[in-house]
């Protein structure tokens, strides 16, 4: 069967899927729209990270010892930053600035973060599709006992230590989808969506409070797979398993299902999590269990494969 | 005796004057003024490469052996932007871009170059004022055959290939003296000038052109010292030997002393141009013959003390 297939990722999990998903559909079968809720400023730099998960990603620049940013790093800017005197609150790698760099440079020069991810990602030479959820400013913002903080001020300068409280959207509504992701959600061929083994909170909602994406979402006849982000009851990496148990809602794929609501009829989850099979059968959900933890490509592509069976989609 | 000496410098071989300078003399007693004529914009970031070249001679981190930028240098960053399609004309290291990013960031905070500079040099622990010679843009440009292009591009893309017929200082007059050089042409216990070992046409002479600048050094009943870039009748480094010959007025250091005119009253000059001593002092200038090739620190400091000697100021 053919037809497209739309992602929705986060950073590093759902980066991983997205490269898998890359590995075995052509480009003109996917399109990945990636969070940008948790993109800054800083320095005078436009850093977007969950768009540059993805890219290195798709290019096998990802450094997976250290889980985030790219391999073969080295500080040797960020050490000179130090010794001006300027603030080093962001560990910003060198390889990875080339990539603020040029971003910044572009969208300083009137080009869209559409425009500017499009250029890029063809100057690294990747082929599939790879657009921001908006070209609006849409920033994850989180409450805590101090109020509220931008999301990469609690994740990385406060090492998501305060108790969180609450989770909001600024600029939504009133962010607009970008190009590329209101193109594939119109897409007649669409054929199933993914929600990437991310942050349900913190990365897949803000893509979902876009305006029009979750309404669109819903009124497609096409089947809609999360991914859990849960590997033996565990986030992976993140404060996944934090937020869920201060949610006091479950620490289980049962909480995440009923977040996700009537938005995913389709769950993958980890062999390790098989407990919750029955749970999300009674939410009737239909549920494919397997080895979800991607440490290798063919992880990745055995899990993006999986999800494509979910979809009714039989790779040829 | 004591005094203060305003140095006016250019980039690698002024560099070297000017740490040396600050090696003899305590931080009231100099002001290091800089050219910031060759200061250009490069992928959003604003390049001053005399203000770093002297910065990084103050703190030692100037490559001794490449003859520019920082010591210990990576070009990680570079590479990434290659990647990405980004032209790279310019080499920006990594330690180096630190620097950049700083002052771009500090910049477009609405600071002034000279607040700035203040500032960076104050994090790297650096005693002596070092001021942009303007915080107006004041930039030198050069008339090839293909017509008139900004220095760097001259420089560095083209590699000081096409034949140069003419040198401009746009935005001069217009460019107002930087507060700190300001204070030290007015300061009453003004005891001396110093122009560095620098080229006179495209390092010098921007100076020189800053409003007021010329007229008030010509009326300040001190000496004015000029060390000459030329070692052995060659430029160190730098265009100056190849300007020297497209100018057609000769190739040694009568040819910078008929340029500086009555600006300068004294000229240091090595030990290998000594051909040139009778020609300079029929032209009236007090001459001191000596090795002035800088190779380590005490080749800065005795050419530094050698300078204050000149001026009459001896050292404790």
């Amino acid at each position: 069967m053919s037809g497209h297939v739309l992602a929705l990722s986060g950073g590093v999990g759902g980066a991983k899927l997205a490269a898998g998903l890359a590995a075995v559909l052509p480009p003109e079968r996917l399109t990945i729209a990636v969070n940008t809720g948790d993109d800054f400023e800083h320095l005078g730099l436009t850093i977007c990270p969950d768009i540059d998960s993805v890219v290195y990603a798709l290019v096998g620049l990802n450094d997976t010892q250290r889980g985030w940013g790219v391999t073969g790093e080295t500080w040797q800017a960020m050490a000179m930053l130090k010794a001006l005197g300027e603030k080093g609150w962001f560990n910003l790698g060198d390889r990875d600035l080339g990539m603020h760099i040029a971003r910044s440079w572009r969208l300083r020069g009137g080009e869209s973060l559409s425009e500017v991810t499009a250029r890029l990602t063809r100057g690294l030479g990747i082929a599939h599709p790879v657009v921001p959820m908006s070209d609006d400013p849409l920033r994850t913002q989180v409450l805590t006992e101090a109020g509220w903080t931008d999301f990469q001020r609690w994740f990385v300068e406060l090492q998501c230590g305060p108790e969180l409280k609450g989770i909001r959207f600024a600029g939504a509504p009133g962010a607009a989808p970008a190009p590329g992701l209101l193109a594939a959600l119109e897409r007649p061929d669409l054929a199933a969506v993914v929600l990437c083994p991310s942050n349900p909170f913190l990365s897949v909602d803000p893509i979902l409070a876009v305006d029009g994406v979750r309404d669109r979402l819903l009124s497609l006849q096409v089947p809609r797979i999360a991914v859990s982000p849960l590997v033996g009851g565990k986030a992976v990496k993140g404060p996944l398993s934090k937020l869920l148990a201060e949610r006091g809602q479950g620490e289980d794929n049962i909480a995440i299902a009923k977040h996700y609501g009537p938005l995913v009829g389709h769950m993958v989850i980890d062999s390790g999590d098989a407990r919750d099979e029955p749970g999300l059968r009674a939410l009737g959900l239909e549920v494919v269990v397997m080895p979800t933890l991607m440490k290798q490509a063919e992880d990745r592509a055995r899990l993006a494969q999986a999800v494509l069976r979910a979809a009714g989609l039989e790779q040829d």
